[in-house]
């Protein structure tokens, strides 16, 4: 058999560890599989002394991961270090310099400086392998970069985060609050102690913005996704989305318009007879659309230390089968070199249908008055509902949710405004936008 | 730019024509992807003088596909022929022999020989890639044979057929009987004139030999596969499927069982809240279950001259970018000469619950006796439904609905045969699977 493949993994929280624990287990199945064997022969954690349940009395410890990533010991750096973007960044680098291949579970890092670290890959002719940075253990990566080289995208959407996808399947089946919801989460180690990045929604743009490169071709732009998280989605919303027919989940979107590339995250509507509608708990989901599959979408788990391990190993391996003497390819499927720029498209040219939530006082007129500054800007009304299922009313006041027909987000943001103004509403109105499904 | 790769395309239908076509259509993204043009230069099928609508002027035509195949003026060979097992066998053996690489789309093909022609490739350090073989345009060879080399795989279940599924469909939203959507199906295309190979489930059952193969990395076995078709569905049986909160699809099934490896394909009831119930007409989707992703699920178009030429171009385009130099890797994710012999389980240790449909004679005692014979055969019953809400009564007798808890296709049998002997019955006794889906 040929000689192993030598990985030294920096970060050993709980994907690292597993990582190391199921190269072990599986190292026959694997060897096999590859034609030679995966081996751990270096390491570098903050902590030397914590046990993590695994063996690594033959593995050379490293106080500097950056130190490792360089160290002609290793073929592989496998970088989850995670948030410490400084370190992360300088030890990719250096393995990059010296001409090993890297693996990394880290989108933030990509996010930002993706485009910069695929040229300096492809240059040495190396592997930057990314699989466990978006949806976990679902290999849309893989998918994207190497199955629909012939495909011409037209939008991708998904499921992204499990932290929200999670709270959002608790308020439904429950009737739950967010902040219960989000707790509880908390609680079960489903969401950190600071939330923010996750029900924000910025988590799910780092992904999307990795995502939009490969779909499109272009480089990564992550300062143009528009970011809207899951904090004002509230019981009253769920519930009129039901009697609607639809769910609401908080989705990353990415589109080509007329106008340039859409990329945008937000909660969304969605009919409860999709697919995307019947993704729960912490499960990820991700849709592709193209002009020769029509739609493509994948779900599975889009975290836990055994998910994004199997992903970190599913990249060794293509390593592992690859070397040597294979061209490496191209990490964002196309080469570094020829990513087109970003062109944005603004949120407010963004076409669709959405839903609306207004709290009015409870006056003779306003709805006559509601139903006019929507048709001044050219909206039309799918569904009206006033009052009659809608829970939570304020002595004097009452809440109207309207679902419009396809418009833009200028003439809804126009309307709302107006609506403001005239000294009827009794809170700030609320809008989800509808994503249509076909 | 490095030199072209050189394909050979056997069978220009519907699928060879689309490749061809978008080949040209899309050289440059192509080759910009894959690092290297992917050029068309021969082709072989039956009659030379069809239009085709695409542009063969500067491509070398053969009238012998095994010629072609050996031929040293291509790199690949592309084997579309399908039905004709001899001539495909043939000419993918002969471009073996020559040191060709092989792309097919033929289920038929490596159900029976796939792992002499897997032996043969990695003997010659070719790619054999079957892509295309498989739900069409998804890519479920690729995650199973290279996403997921680490996970120790359970169970597999998928709709693999969208001619079947188009049936149930419509049957379940149009209320149509079999015969009638089935006829539909034909003037629509989406049947063959000659619709048995689809509808009793030898389609379904040729996938899931392969992909039985690469979840377990065992030998395929397509004769070990148990069949049942969906010719016998009535609309009694879909209305009383929905009642109970299911629906009918046409399941692929393999999992691992103590006795060995369960490989079925039949009708089966699935949750109407599950993502499978939720794949409507010609889709197809495929859902693998695995110790380190718990559950990973795909839909998408599983035929159509697209979708399955996207296959076809991506399984070439793996070739492009390896080439030269590259190990081919294992064609069912492990060596050939590594697959282990398949154990069957035979169906009658099926271990699951069981929707029953008993046309009796309306009299007294019969349910008395129908209960006694679940109860001496160890089989709990989770519902009963006489008469309620079945249609198509005819005079004196009813119909019962039975769903069972738990039990063995064994029990449910000798029941069932029991029950036949006490005279009760007008019309033989039906029984559909239900599938579990955690």
């Amino acid at each position: 058999m040929a000689k192993a493949l030598r990985v030294g993994i920096g970060g050993l929280g709980t994907v690292g560890a597993s990582v190391v624990r199921i190269l072990h287990e599986k190292a026959n199945t694997l060897a096999c599989h590859c034609g030679r064997p995966i081996e751990v022969v270096a390491v570098s954690a903050r902590d030397k002394n914590r046990d993590r349940g695994i063996d690594l009395s033959h593995v050379k410890w490293f106080d500097s991961p950056v130190q490792m990533a360089s160290s002609n010991e290793i073929d592989v750096f496998v970088e989850l270090i995670g948030g410490e973007l400084d370190v992360a960044y300088a030890s990719v680098e250096a393995a990059l310099k010296a001409g090993h291949h890297v693996v990394t579970a880290n989108k933030a890092l990509l996010a930002r400086h993706g485009v910069a670290l695929a040229t300096h890959a492809e240059e040495k002719g190396v592997f930057l392998n990314f699989e466990a940075a978006v949806a976990g253990g679902i290999p849309v990566i893989k998918v994207m970069r190497e199955s629909l080289s012939s495909n011409h995208v037209s939008r991708i959407y998904g499921i992204l985060n499990g932290t929200c996808n999670y709270i959002l399947t608790r308020m439904f089946t429950e009737g739950l609050s967010f902040k219960d919801c989000l707790a509880d989460a908390q609680k079960l180690g489903y969401a950190e102690a600071d939330p923010i990045f996750d029900i924000e929604g910025h988590d799910t743009a780092h992904k999307l913005a990795l995502l939009t490169s490969l779909a499109f071709g272009t480089v990564i732009s992550l300062d143009d996704v528009y970011v809207e998280g899951i904090s004002n989605i509230s019981q009253v919303d769920i519930r009129a989305a039901d009697k609607l027919g639809y769910r609401i989940k908080l989705l990353g979107v990415a589109l080509k318009t007329d106008t340039g590339i859409e990329q945008r995250v937000h909660p969304a509507m969605v009919p409860t007879s999709s697919v995307i509608a019947q993704i729960h708990g912490v499960t990820n989901a991700l849709a592709i659309q193209s002009d020769l599959l029509g739609e493509l979408l994948f779900s599975g788990p889009g975290a836990g230390g055994a998910a994004t391990a199997s992903a970190v190993i599913g990249d060794l391996a293509d390593i592992a089968k690859a070397h040597p003497g294979f061209q490496c390819g191209s990490v964002l499927g196309r080469p570094a070199l020829a990513l087109t720029p970003y062109e944005k498209a603004c949120i407010a040219t963004h076409a669709g249908g959405y839903f609306i939530r207004l709290s009015v006082h409870d006056r003779a007129g306003v709805f006559a008055t509601v139903a006019k500054h929507m048709a001044d800007h050219d909206i039309s009304l799918e569904s009206i509902v006033q009052r009659s299922f809608v829970e939570g009313q304020i002595g004097g006041t009452k809440t109207i949710i309207l679902v419009t027909h396809e418009t833009t987000e200028a003439n809804i943001q126009q309307a709302l405004a107006r609506i403001a103004e005239d000294g009827h509403l009794v809170a700030r109105s609320r809008f989800i936008r509808i994503e249509r499904m076909t």
